[in-house]
């Protein structure tokens, strides 16, 4: 059974509360639930953090008892050398969520100094995104 | 009565103790007392952090809370996609003040990735720039 | 008595004619009458002009017979440096202010030539950003 | 019977009496006498001024007055956001005319602030670009 | 009798098909019909490709057997150095055309590598502009 | 059962012969093999081409005849407006997959014209990314 | 004798009655005074705006009447393709002066669109600046 | 006997028949004859297209009949990530020539994007360039 | 004695147990009684944060008790205006070290926003670099 | 008597034997013969270099023996620091001088970093630049 | 018999004595020897120095004595607009030469203002680029 | 006993004879004595050159006599690739000192493309720089 650590960066936890015409209104509770049934071979925990420090020590704690990680660092994704340098150096892959497509929104949105050291990253499918990346997860041998 | 959140980012909790020839020497405590003598119409709350995930969870958490918010990021202002995506989302009217004028500054506080979506930036008016943002969102209909 | 004039640069005498929508429905001249209630103790003067040179010389003149000039140089705040040098050599204060918040606006908005010789800046507040800095003009020392 | 205001900017009265190997021996005067003829379905009005905010003058003055307006802003294209912003909110076509091919210039004329905000842009085709666009206002429902 | 090619880039053969509120209602292949009743005195051939090469084929070949071209290179505009050759070399009089204005569109469309070398650009006329172009074509001496 | 077009840009050809510590040593046919296998309610096309404009005429063709388009458009992603305009009209969803990770390679990889206006981008996961593109376009409502 | 017109742009008609620890403490008119007394041989007529299109106007009317010109655009010197355009066909010498060293100063002044097509430009020497612009143009053959 | 394949990007067809005081007046026909005169120790075959795909394919395909090949991607050069990705995988070595010296160009002309992953790059000695990167090609070990 | 307050950003705490053939096998804690022994004068304190704010804390707070500071504020050197800000204010000289070179690394980290606002910095020569800026600190008068 | 240095940068030897008709058919040894006769009241020394450290040499040598530098630095005008430094450090004043109009030519030679810690800069008046400097020289108190 | 002088710039002399791996175990004294045997119609004289300005004064005055130059001046190719001066204004034909393939370097290094002013540039061919230099030198007319 | 070799750039033999507020009153001969006082271990040798190509040769002649190089190349740090490549090529480790901290200047000496080949950089200490310098190149191992 292989071990999956969801980490979301700032205001994820709105999700399904706000703003539901864009978002969906489905919070990531709810999301995490389907994601489990989904997927009954992982075991899947959830963190959520607004603050980029505490986001690079989930992810350098996490790593320590998962088997791969799916991250989404919103806002942080474009601005963070610290989260970058963390993922960095975790020994398990790491993915990279958004949940909106970054490319179709503004400039300062389209690059992502995290994602380009991940293994991989999926974006634009809305919550969908995080399922697809467990797939990849859970099949990488 | 309505209730004003006033949220201070990093270094601001500096004011009246050090460069009182370039702040003045009067502490943002101190000022908070003359703000509530001013505005008795208001119930006026102040936070303080110097950390970025803190200013988003106390933005959040604070809109549930208050009529109006007034923020000063200062450094963070120019940087933090996090704290615009937190302000974009909040439903109660949001202020940006900064104590001096960050067009007069160095080219990296000229523009404000905060301020772009607050209602509107008050810049330069000294500690006086809060007074003029609680007078607006008293007055706003 | 304090002698107040305010100073509006190119398209500015639209107000209220036009796109009400957007800019509300009264005129300048009606918003003028409001502010000499709003404050009885300042003289009021308005003066408008589309050309930047004219702007430069109300700029000039108003400040040898007022005590506080209250300027929104609308297109020209982004491109004129002879607006620039004029306010820097003006000997009583003076405040910019814009009605729709330009750091929400196109990117060539986002800076302001002019705004960076002024005491402050004042920007999306609607016709009430004029009040604001009336009321900051008078109460300054 | 349509109203077409003809709108020149800086220089452009030199046509004719300067340079004639580059802009042809016609004077404007005697061009409008040709447009006259051409489109006697027209009345046509020109104007001409070397001063950025008579232009904004006229071309929100002339709106009143006319069912179409033909603007050459000459270097004021590329720099000048007043005009921008008055044409934006001229309630009649606006038809941007530049007589030589400004994507062949320097680099500084390739963009066009104003003509950005008019219906459409012809440029390069000399003191025909002027008839190009009285001729599609006239066909225009 | 002169002899026009009007030279269609990509995707411009979904014209009337594809998004008529946008475009109008009419087929490329209605409107040339239109246009050769209103210009009896050109012959009017139309040539479409998505590939860049045909394109610059087209343009090549299409001259030995035309006394002007309108060219509407669509997106090939703004990245084609190859087109931009074949323009160059060509010793008919070219037209760009297209039919929205660019000016008004993302960045990336606002300056034309082809419309530089070409006679002239007509921009934002719809298929309008076409007629236009032709017309110049045809009074040109 | 539902109908996915694969379209391959430049060089996508060549997976499995060249470069098998970099691509791995699978082709492209045996991969859609495996495809065909793992997803038995889809009917799987291929199409490959170098040619920019043949991936245009291919996408908008191969729009009327799929429920659903998964492109690597490789290098033609990051200049190609012809390609961009044209998925921007097609009528059914379109994921742009990448096999290795664009944000980690040359700086002018970074940025996807063409990812921004598909639905979603998945870059980095290797051929594995056209599956997961496949698993997304089956569920999608 | 040489008929010398002087045309000053914004803000120049402060001199010597403000900033005299910056600017010296003489007037404009008490320096020509002495301008006309160093050069007997040459006819100094001075003009001054703040009005960009009225420099156009003098640049344009004055080179009717004199045999060179010396101008100090002051703040247009950066942003006036409007001057520009005038002085290019100016048939007289045109001289660009300016008092302080705009290389000095901020990075916006450091080029000069209006200098480019000046015969010279003369930068930093004060007043003294304009008395060697004279000189040059009366030595000139 | 080497094989050595020449690869003509857009409007190289055109050399001798235009432009002769530029080009000189030999078509590229005649001047292979010299080349192959001029080598007889090489098997020279030509190659020309307008698409950029079909250069990709002439480069991939011609790789393996050939042990060499001299490529001039004229405007390609600037923007082809797709040949730039073709050249690296090629297993003979490229020389990219150019009949001009690209860097006395348009400033879009100094970069090359295919010129960076070839073994060289002969630019401004006319076609005498494509004779220097043979006799290259025959002496390389 | 001198009290040295040693601060260390982000994914410094990993020194020693990761990536030993890059950053060497000693742990920070282990160089921590390096230090000591090495410099018996001095009460060297160390404190680590990945939360940029609780970096400015640190800073703000460990400013009181120290008569010098040595920081490596990791990733946020490059985008923290907030830490720049904090150290601007702090009473006691500030060094800042870097492990690696700054300058040989990818481009965003060659400039140091807080590194600007420092005593010096000291950059690439390994946990040694530490050294150098205590014995600097100790020497200092 | 003051005593003027003339400093000449690279390729300045060449004056009058190469390009008469760009730069004259004076040599600069004439040159100075007319300017010792024009300036009886000035000792006027000449030195040339092409190597920009003797210039640096020249410069702080040449400032113990004379009262006042004219300094061409041609081609390092506009890449050495390491001159500006210099300049920046001599006790007596320098004025910068430039042959032709930098302003004028490639862009890479509008900017000036050693005319920008001179007094003043002179530029396009040909040779006669420089007796311009050195009058102003003589007359400066 | 024609005389050649090759130019190399700094580090040059370093060839054959370093990084054997990458320049090859020959030194360029060894070279020049094959070169001369390979071109015995060739009267071939080296010169080299670290100095950019000795590399100006080596090539002014080479210049009087050759009939071709072929220079590789190294770093100075890039920054140097002495050196780009001083080609401009020789009589006799430079080619520039590198050893490796400055387009697959630095950025820095792409491009080259001094070969733009040169006949040509060879980059990338190793020490034969120097060969095919003067091979091309000998041919052209 | 470790050969040390200091080499410095331009203007730094004013040391101590100028701005001594700035820069102190020591000559860099005392400060070398002292140097030599405090490091009887090392024997250190100081070469000086205002010369670009000087700093070169000296780098490299003075690396086959000695075990360490501290080099301070002012003004050359931030323009010379020629320095740049000399320090890539040295066979002894090089530490680059700046007397003041080059990241609290004008931006262009932010950026160091010499210290970026170098095993270190130290700026901001002023003369204490070197000696911190001297102290690492005798511990290294």
């Amino acid at each position: 059974m292989k071990r999956i650590l969801i980490i979301n960066g700032p205001n994820l936890d709105l999700l399904g509360t706000r703003e539901p015409h864009l978002y969906g209104d489905r919070t990531f509770e709810a999301y995490t639930h389907e994601l489990r049934l989904a997927f009954p071979q992982a075991r899947i925990t959830v963190m959520h953090s607004n603050v980029e420090g505490e986001l690079v020590n989930a992810l350098r704690e996490g790593a320590m008892e998962s088997d791969g990680i799916v991250i989404n660092p919103a806002g942080y994704s474009h601005t963070s050398v610290a989260l970058r340098d963390a993922i960095k150096v975790v020994p398990v892959p790491v993915i990279e969520v958004h949940i909106s497509n970054i490319h179709a929104r503004e400039e300062f949105r389209h690059n992502t100094l995290t994602g380009a050291v991940c293994e991989g990253v999926i974006t634009g499918f809305g919550l969908e995104g995080y399922a697809l990346a467990v797939h990849h997860l859970l099949q990488r041998s």
